[in-house]
C-alpha cells in the first residue's frame, strides 16, 4: 500500500508520525490532510536512510535545492559536497538534475548519502542517452522512470501536461519554452506528430509510481520564462490539464504535487496561487521562483526570494531555490549556499506571515538577544551563524560582550537602556 | 519661493522640467502632484551640481543608499568611493550618515561631488559633538540644521514625532527604540523632562527648511526594530503625529516625506502602506526595508528586498537600501553595491507590477535577447553587467555567440528553435 492509501485507511505509518512530530501537529490532522491530497510525504520505501518530510500549505513552507552534474563538470565528489551543503544549511529536499558522467552511479550515490527526500527528472536521463529525439520511444521513457523508482527516488518531475493540443500555443510567446523537459517533450510531439507519452499513457506512469510509492511532481513544461509570458494561455491550459491528472493520480493512490512558474510579476502572484488551488484541488504547489523580473541575472536568488515569499504567503507549499548563477551557468558550491539561504528567508518570511508559532518564536528570541546586546546569542540564532560572525569580526571594533559593531558608541538600545 | 510654492503658483522650474522628462510624464501632471504634496523633488538651491529627481508613488520607485564614516573608520576618500559606487550602480539619492572625522568637510565634499540629492540626519552631528545629552539645547539643534541647509543638503531626517506623550509606549516593546536619532530624542525628553524641541518648535524648523528649500523627511524614531513590535501603538501613534506635522509643513510651503518601518511581517505590509496614506494625506512614504524577518543578519539586503518590493507595490515611493552588513557592522564598498542592487531589484519589481511602461520594456527586451541567445545583448541589459559577464565566463563552456552557459547542449530554446 502507498502512503496515500494508508492515510485513507487511517493507518499511521512511521513517516506520518515523524512528520507530525517535526511539524508539531496532531497526527490525525496530518492523516486527514494526506488523505485529502493537501499534504504529501515523498518517501520511496527503497530510500533507506530517509528522514521523512511533509509538504503542504498547512505545514511549514519547504525548500528544494537542485544539484547535479553537467556534461562539462561531472565529478560525483562535487555533487556530494553540494549535498553536504544542502544538509548543513537546511534545505528540505534535493533534486539530482545530473546530465553528465555516470548518471546511475551519481543518482544512487546521492540517494545513499541523503537523509533528505531526493527528486529527479527522469526525462533528462532519456535526453542524455539519445542524441536523436526521433529514436526515443515511450517504452524507453517508462523504463527510465521505473529504474529511478527502483533506485529509491522519492519524487519525480514528469511533464505530463505538455500535450499536442497545447504545444501550438507556445508560438505566441516571447520566450517560448524554458523548461528543458518541457521543450524535449514539445519537440518529441512535433517531430513524431504523436501525443506526449506521459499524457497518453498516464495510467502506465501511475502504475510505476504506485509500485515504488513515488510522489509525482507534475511538471510545468510550459512555465513562463519571461515576465511578458506570465499567466498566458499555454501556462494556464497546462495547469488545467495537471488538475485533471491530479484526480486520476489520487484515484490510483499516488501522491501528487503541482509545479508552477517561473517568471511572474508581483501583481500576478496571488492570482496564480489561487488558480492553482482551484484547478488542482488544493494539491501542494511547488514553485520555481517565481522571479519577479527578468533583468537581474547574477541576482536571481533575490528576484526569486521576493516572488517565493509572496507565493508561499498566498498558498505555495514548496519553493525550489534559484541561485545567483541562474540564467548564466551551473551553480558553484557558494551559489548553492546563497540559493538555499535566500530561499529559506522567503519560506520563513511566509511562515511568519502565516502565523506559524515556531517561526514567530525564532524571531522573538533573536530580537530579545538584540535588545540584550547578547552577540553570542544573536550569532547562534542567525540563519547563517558563520557569516554573521565573520561580519561582526570584520567590524574593527573590539569584540567585548556588548559592543555594538554596527553603531559603536551611538547605539540606540544602549542610549535608552542607560536612561530607563 | 520654494519648489512647492512655485508648483502651487503653476510656475514650472528647471527641476520640474527635468523630472518630467526623466519620468516621461506631462509637466502639468507633475506640477499638480507636487502642489498636492504627493511628489517631492528634494533640491536645495545651494546644491549646485544636483541632477533633480522626483519621489512619489505615481513616479518610478526610487532608492536611497546610506553612506558615511564612523568613529572607527573616518576616511573621506572611502566615502567618496562609496558615492562613486552609488552613482555607477544607479542609486537615486544618498544620505551622509557620518559620525566620525571632520563632519562638515565630509558633508560638503559629498554634496560637492554628488549629482544625486543628498540627505542627512542633523541630530547625528549634534550627538557626536555632545557627549552629555543634558547639555544639548534646542538652539544647538536648530543651529546644526541651519548649517546643513547652508551647506546644500537636499533633505533632512528630523524625528519630530517622538513626543513626550509617546515615549512611555516604548516600554511595552521587545526591541525598544532602534532609530539612533529617535533614541537620542527619547532620552533627551526623559533626561530633561521636556518636550522634543523638533516637535515643540516645529515652526522654527519650518522656517529653516523654507529658507534653504530643504525637504523634510519626517523620521520614524519609533519604527519597530523587531517583527514582534510591528504596527504597535508607539509606531502608529507617531505616524499620526507625522500626519499632523505634514499639513503644517505644507501650509508653510515646505516639501515633506514620511519615513516608515523597519521590521514588518509580510502580512502587515499592505496595511502599513494604507495607514500611512490615510494618516499622512498621501505624502510620499520613504521606507527602511521593511525587513520581513529578524533572523537573517548577513542577508538583510534580501529580507528588505522582499519587504521593499511589496511596500512599493502597495504605495511606498522611496526605498532606503539595507546592506548585508545591517545589524552587524558598517557596510564595505562591496556591501554598498549589494545593497543598491537588491534595493533596485525591489523597486523595479514594483514598477513592473504597477505597469510602468519603461520597466516592462526593459524586461521585454531582456527576454527577447534570451530567446535569441544573444549573450552580449543579455549582458548589456543586465542590472549588473559586470557580474553577469563574470558568471558567464566562469561557466567553463566556450564563449561562442550562442552557447548557453547554463544548460549547454540541453538548451530548451535551441531544441524548440531547431524544430519550428
Amino acid at each position: 500500500m502507498t502512503l496515500l492509501e494508508n492515510a485513507r485507511q487511517r493507518t499511521v505509518t512511521r513517516e506520518m508520525t515523524c512528520v507530525a512530530q517535526n511539524e508539531k501537529v496532531d497526527v490525525d490532522y496530518l492523516l486527514k490532510k494526506i488523505a485529502a491530497g493537501e499534504v504529501v510525504i515523498p518517501a520511496n520505501p527503497r530510500h533507506k536512510n530517509l528522514h521523512p518530510m511533509g509538504i503542504g500549505r498547512c505545514l511549514k513552507i519547504k525548500i528544494n535545492a537542485n544539484i547535479g552534474t553537467s556534461q562539462v563538470d561531472c565529478a560525483l565528489e562535487r555533487e556530494l559536497q553540494k549535498l553536504e551543503l544542502c544538509i548543513k544549511h537546511k534545505a528540505d529536499a534535493v533534486m539530482d538534475l545530473s546530465t553528465g558522467g555516470k548518471l546511475d552511479d551519481i543518482r544512487t550515490s546521492i540517494i545513499h548519502h541523503s537523509p533528505l527526500p531526493v527528486g529527479t527528472v527522469p526525462i533528462y536521463h532519456v535526453m542524455v542517452e539519445n542524441k536523436k529525439i526521433k529514436d526515443v520511444t515511450a517504452a524507453q521513457i517508462f523504463a527510465t522512470i521505473e529504474k529511478h523508482g527502483r533506485q529509491g527516488v522519492d519524487f519525480i518531475t514528469v511533464h505530463c501536461g505538455v500535450t499536442k493540443r497545447i504545444v501550438p500555443l507556445i508560438e505566441k510567446r516571447v520566450a517560448g519554452v524554458v523548461s528543458r523537459g518541457g521543450s524535449f517533450l514539445a519537440k518529441w510531439i512535433m517531430v513524431n506528430n504523436q501525443e506526449n507519452p506521459l499524457f497518453e499513457h498516464f495510467d502506465e506512469l501511475l502504475d510505476i509510481a504506485h509500485e515504488y510509492d513515488m510522489t509525482l511532481s507534475l511538471g510545468d513544461g510550459l512555465r513562463p520564462g519571461a515576465i511578458a509570458d506570465a499567466s498566458d494561455q499555454a501556462q494556464i491550459t497546462e495547469l488545467q490539464v495537471l488538475g485533471e491528472l491530479t484526480e486520476r493520480a489520487w484515484a490510483r493512490g499516488v501522491q501528487v504535487m503541482i509545479e508552477g512558474p517561473g517568471h511572474v510579476p508581483l501583481n500576478l502572484i496571488q492570482e496564480n496561487m489561487e488558480l492553482q488551488q482551484k484547478y488542482c484541488h488544493n494539491a501542494p504547489f511547488y514553485v520555481l521562483g517565481p522571479l519577479v523580473t527578468d533583468v537581474a541575472p547574477g541576482y536571481d536568488h533575490i528576484t526569486s526570494a521576493i516572488g517565493g515569499a509572496l507565493a508561499a504567503f498566498y498558498g505555495a507549499a514548496f519553493l525550489c531555490y534559484v541561485t545567483p548563477a541562474e540564467h548564466l551557468r551551473l551553480p558553484t558550491l557558494e551559489d548553492v549556499k546563497d540559493g538555499i539561504i535566500a530561499s529559506r528567508i522567503a519560506a520563513h518570511a511566509a511562515d511568519i506571515a502565516k502565523g506559524n508559532q515556531e517561526a514567530l518564536s525564532w524571531d522573538l528570541q533573536m530580537s530579545q538577544k538584540r535588545k540584550a546586546l547578547d552577540w553570542d546569542g544573536m550569532i547562534g540564532l542567525a540563519m547563517d551563524p558563520e557569516k554573521a560572525k565573520r561580519y561582526r569580526q570584520e567590524s574593527g571594533l573590539p569584540e567585548s560582550q556588548d559592543a555594538c559593531t554596527m553603531c559603536g558608541d551611538l547605539c540606540a538600545m544602549k542610549m535608552i537602556e542607560e536612561t530607563l
